[in-house]
């Protein structure tokens, strides 16, 4: 399975642009790239647009809820945008939704 | 919500007890201490029992999967044992079935 990650500099953000399955496979890639980009650039929103990821697993959520902590600490705004249906189920059993801004469109940001 | 962590000595394994809920509230601590008895004692089968947890989030997910890495690097065993139904569908729904041991009940161990 395919997997890629984008970054990308907005007008009013930066963006993260995911495709493929954050599994136990992608995840520890995912999490420290874009943990360099938090942590190196200036931005204070970070937008993951998560509209091409079709499944996230545990691994995968636990680097969600590790860069939401990193985000956190350095006082940016982690926004997730586009979520498919089967991935927003599983945002919402374990609450992930509850402590992670979540929009459905770009537009909303 | 109460939330309690009990660790004893086994015969054969360590085992961790855990009531309450593995959330957002709880799971850095639950993570730290296991941690602790992970590195700091020389047994090689390290059990969760999770009869008493009637919930788990995506921390907790985090935290799991964080302890599991930790036993992996230390060449030693983690296994759940006695996920309640609701629980069992998060780690099934995650996958973080696939990646753990599982077991009903503590005869198996």
């Amino acid at each position: 399975m395919d997997f890629t990650v984008d970054f990308s500099e907005q007008e009013n953000f930066y963006l993260i642009k995911v495709e493929g399955e954050i599994d136990a496979y992608h995840s520890a890639t995912f999490k420290q790239k874009t943990k360099e980009k938090l942590t190196e650039l200036s931005h204070t929103k970070y937008v993951i647009d998560m509209s091409l990821v079709s499944y996230i697993d545990s691994a995968g959520l636990g680097a969600i809820v590790s860069l939401l902590k990193e985000s956190r600490n350095l006082k940016k705004e982690l926004i997730l945008v586009g979520l498919q249906p089967q991935v927003r189920k599983i945002f919402e059993m374990t609450k992930l939704d509850k402590i992670v801004k979540i929009v459905d469109t770009i537009d909303e940001i």
